[in-house]
């Protein structure tokens, strides 16, 4: 097998432990011996006499039992490692990742600015160029690390509100100084001036547009103008001042912006929209097609809705692998969408949330760079291929990057688009003739690990973010998924139970529910699926090597997924599902490089199968009684 | 020496690298054999035969080729290792959070909740409550581990809101559903009921009495209670949308809260006010006092001032250890000013910022757990004894806590803070039956690593967080820093260049100027002082192998500091600053465990004046060029 991985992953029975065991010890005393190179001199701090003195020996002894302590607690983690570990996404990690990731560790150099970790702070903004390349975006990108995707998510918002706040806050600035007519583009391209621009129009200037504005307001000679930004800014007065003074300034109301997002909506953006004081309410979720995707006709219908009620929208969040289904939102439709709205005088920002999906993208680069649709999904390319025109995507090295935990990405299209979070620590950040490249002015969080940095960097040198690296790895556990879909599809338990997927793969992940021939009723169908999830989940009190396999479970919305369930459910059980009630759903994602192996072998579906098929008949069992149904059979 | 820790660190010369082999080693096989034990009937999934293939070749080059690169750049990464790095608020990590890290990331858990990570999701929680004893919170605190202390403090502050805004939200559901009297506290501690409060007793309702409220409302037989509260919350409607609401509601203006936080203000403050939607103008800053320190009356008076205009505050903010100068603010008067408060009607929270100092309060507790106040600091043992009468407050142990990156943390002093921060991800948090313990629901990330609890976990478990391990850790780092204080303050160069202290620490932090007897403008000053830091910065052109000592710089600013300034300047110093420029400080900080020895041998503060001297006059040649007054000397 040519797979790029075999001896980048540590394996599912540690075959490539000695690799791993080399390179660990090869790190440590690399490190240990430059330690003993700065300023030898000054050396040994610890004496041999010390390591014979009791004290020492106390807290060896202390350290050496707590370490054995700790050794045996792990244990009964998570087998993440291994091909039946079908359940979150999350698998094992390539061996580069680990091991930069201690190397790095044992420096333990801090990104918030390269004073403080010069290596590591470069290898980050590297890491941000690289995925800038892989998803499209041009070298005016930049990007860089956060702890996962919901941070990252949170400051792409914050961006976002700043970026749809600062025409109208301009406004307020150029009544109050006075300034002379500043040209300014409306949404529908037509040339008019900030003073000019009503309140709606002031909400829906074009990005650009708002870039080269704040650039121009920049330039100009009075030095009043940058502080009047501030002073006038959201970030500054807070929404409601900002509101207000908006109010008092035009003796008009400014209309209040909308997040508009995918309805499978990911618990963050809800989180984000509350942390952001922008209010939950203000989020519209767009309807899904069959395919749990945002239908294109929707997203327009809601547009003119929007639009002839002068709602301005705040941002398009579309979705690249929901965490729910894995779907991915067809980008390029939503794009046309987007770009027709500007005849409404509409104009927004589109953020793409990628945590999940972000390095499928690599399976459409080729090593050279260019893109290339490859024999599969004509859809999914398309959606993949527009990228660049979006404004900024999350993308996560701790997902299918396989890198440890932690490290999400944000990259933004316009490095510009940065400059709405600034933030200056007068003690970090330094600006008299700054030698430094500086992260951490522009990020939510303070302190964060290089070591991070060090592992996704060494990661993608490793294995190339295109179709002979990250690409053939990710297609590799694709094609896993849409076999497992077609293997749940086909089996019949003896029972006479089905398993019905719920979802094609766009990604690794399969969405299923167990149905057996005499459920009646929503609630004992979801108290089926709740008993056979908790067979396959882990639980405190049961042995982590008694599992068989594991899976993880998610809940559907029944309305929001209605088309999707309506086409892949039979008419009896669609009627028989409530519409407040969620659905429990079981969820399968394969990640791990290996499964492909254990199927070509011939053991993973029946195994799998075997495994379900047995703890259905339980789960039946304590759910329904001795069934006649069943009996029958 | 007897102290605890010889045993516990690598060492400036990796004099204990065999222990750290040993364990590292030991670490990897037990992880390794531990997968041999999951399902040995399915491996091994890489032969040997594909050990001997060519992509496997091809791919094992290139691993170790680019670790090589990698292990080579890091070289150039800063010694924080070293006695000799005195900058930043880092030094090295003990031995048992480098284990610790290394054995949990090959499990690789992710503690969003405990399905994904069983064990270190408990570690965790196990942590929290460590630290939580450790500052003297009761048996209902609840803690959690952060990236930072940024989303420490982002976090705390988001759940300040809610709270802050839950008895205006519950006065709206209660005149909408026409609910009976409910009985609540105003801040002067007279019962009254929700409803015949006024705004500014909404906005000054205590936290206790808002916890109970919250309970007895959740308690009503009435569901629609229970939706109502949600969709009336700030969270739901955004700041805008719930003042607006209150308005249309009461007919009555809501009164806009402020945050009150030490004119020292951290950055991480004014991002998160901005992040919220706060907006950076509701923060005051808090006068300081000679010690940088809030005035306790100076607090008292702007109370007075905010309640004369019925200008609720949203939360105090207290810092322990500020960033630029260490400074631990008297928690005890502070706690005593805000009681006195509720006679003039308000009530706030208060939440600390020790992300830098909260573990110097193992300095005064003894291994039973029982407050000791020690020899030293009669001061500042009152602020760390004050610590309970507070609400929340943030710890890093990224920072004196000794564990690598990233490793914030936050503790509530009542678990029941939490529930104002939850969010529902229904494909992870399963709330039926549920037998876990979820992190997940109640914090700002998502993902975040399961290894940082390990390291935590077992760094409190080899040093007690008490006089006997970190106390005793702590304090040596505090006694260097005030022997570096009491050094430099007694030297004169040769050209008769001084070195002026300008704060007592209270931590391990030491801020200073350089000071030539020509320099007669504060532009002057601070250029100096610039090109003296350079000169022991980590610039990226430069060897890391040629400093002889690193250090860093911050800039006060010198309306805010000016008690501080004007009682350690000369009077022809302090009459040179202007007011409208920040005063460039020298900054150090003495986090080595092994300063001590290096100090005690009398190589430290020799070597270190004299590269200081020798600086100061190559930078004093740059800045004066051949000044005559020092040629006269």
């Amino acid at each position: 097998m040519a797979l790029p991985f075999r001896a980048l992953f540590l394996g599912p029975a540690g075959e490539n432990a000695q690799i791993v065991e080399d390179f660990i010890l090869e790190a440590l005393r690399d490190h240990v011996f430059w330690r003993r190179n700065f300023h030898p001199e000054d050396g040994p701090f610890i004496r041999e006499s010390d390591k014979r003195s009791e004290a020492y020996d106390a807290s060896l002894m202390r350290l050496r039992q707590e370490l054995y302590y700790l050794l045996s607690r792990l244990k009964q983690g998570a087998p993440l490692f291994s091909p039946r570990y079908i359940a979150h996404m999350t698998s094992d990690v390539l061996i580069s990742s680990l091991v930069g990731y201690f190397a790095a560790m044992l420096y333990n150099p801090n990104n918030i600015s390269e004073e403080a970790a010069p290596v590591t702070t470069e290898l980050e903004l590297e890491v941000g160029k690289q995925l800038a390349r892989l998803v499209g975006y041009g070298p005016q990108a930049w990007g860089h690390l956060t702890s996962g995707g919901s941070v990252a998510n949170l400051e792409a918002l914050w961006a976002v509100r700043g970026i749809k706040f600062f025409a109208p806050a301009a406004a307020m600035v150029a009544r109050e100084l006075d300034l002379p007519d500043l040209p300014l583009k409306r949404a529908d391209g037509k040339l008019t001036t900030l003073q000019a621009m009503t309140p709606w129009e002031l909400m829906n200037v074009p990005l650009e547009s708002v870039l080269k504005l704040r650039e121009h307001l920049l330039r100009m000679p009075d030095p009043q103008i940058l502080r009047r930004l501030d002073a006038c800014s959201v970030a500054s007065r807070g929404m409601l001042g900002f509101y207000r003074a908006f109010e008092r300034a035009f003796d008009a109301p400014l209309p209040e912006p909308v997040l508009l997002v995918p309805a499978t909506k990911h618990y963050s953006w809800v989180k984000t929209m509350d942390l952001l004081g922008g209010g939950r309410e203000q989020i519209i979720e767009l309807p899904l097609d069959e395919h749990y995707r945002i239908d294109p006709e929707a997203f327009r219908a809601m547009l003119e809705d929007l639009a002839a009620s002068e709602v301005p929208v705040l941002g398009l969040v579309a979705v690249l692998g929901s965490t729910e289904t894995g779907t991915v939102d067809e980008i390029h439709r939503l794009m046309e969408v987007k770009r027709s709205a500007t005849r409404l005088g509409m104009d927004f920002y589109c953020h793409v949330d990628g945590a999940y999906g972000g390095y499928a993208t690599a399976r459409f680069r080729d090593p050279q760079g260019q893109w290339v649709k490859g024999p599969y999904d004509r859809a999914a390319a398309a959606s993949f291929e527009a990228l660049p025109e979006t404004d900024s995507i999350t993308i996560d090295p701790h997902k299918l990057g396989y890198s440890p935990y932690p490290a999400g990405a944000l990259v933004f299209r316009d490095q510009r688009i940065r400059e709405f979070l600034t933030v200056d620590a007068p003690y970090v950040f330094h600006e008299e003739d700054e030698p430094h490249a500086t992260i951490g002015k522009y990020i939510v969080e303070g302190s964060k690990p290089g070591a991070a940095a060090a592992a996704v960097w060494i990661n993608h040198r490793v294995l190339p973010l295109d179709t002979t690296g990250y690409g053939a790895l990710i297609s590799n556990t694709i094609s896993c998924a849409r076999m497992l879909r077609d293997a749940l599809a086909s089996h019949r338990s003896p029972e006479g139970i089905r398993l019905i997927p719920l979802n094609e793969p766009d990604l690794n992940l399969v969405t299923f529910i167990a149905l057996p021939p005499d459920v009646g009723t929503h609630a004992d169908l979801n108290r089926f699926n709740e008993e056979v999830y908790k067979r396959f989940a882990i639980h405190p009190n049961r042995r982590v090597f008694s599992y068989e396999f594991l899976l993880s479970k998610t809940a559907f919305d029944v309305k929001k997924y209605a088309r999707g369930l309506h086409t892949r459910l039979d008419p009896q059980v669609w009627s028989m599902l409530e519409e407040g009630r969620p659905l429990t759903v079981l969820r399968s994602t394969i990640m791990n490089p290996f499964t492909k192996d254990m199927i070509e072998e011939g053991a993973f579906f029946s195994e799998l199968l075997e495994a379900l098929d047995r703890e259905m008949r339980d789960a039946h069992g304590l759910v329904f009684g001795a069934s006649k149904a069943l009996e029958a059979r």
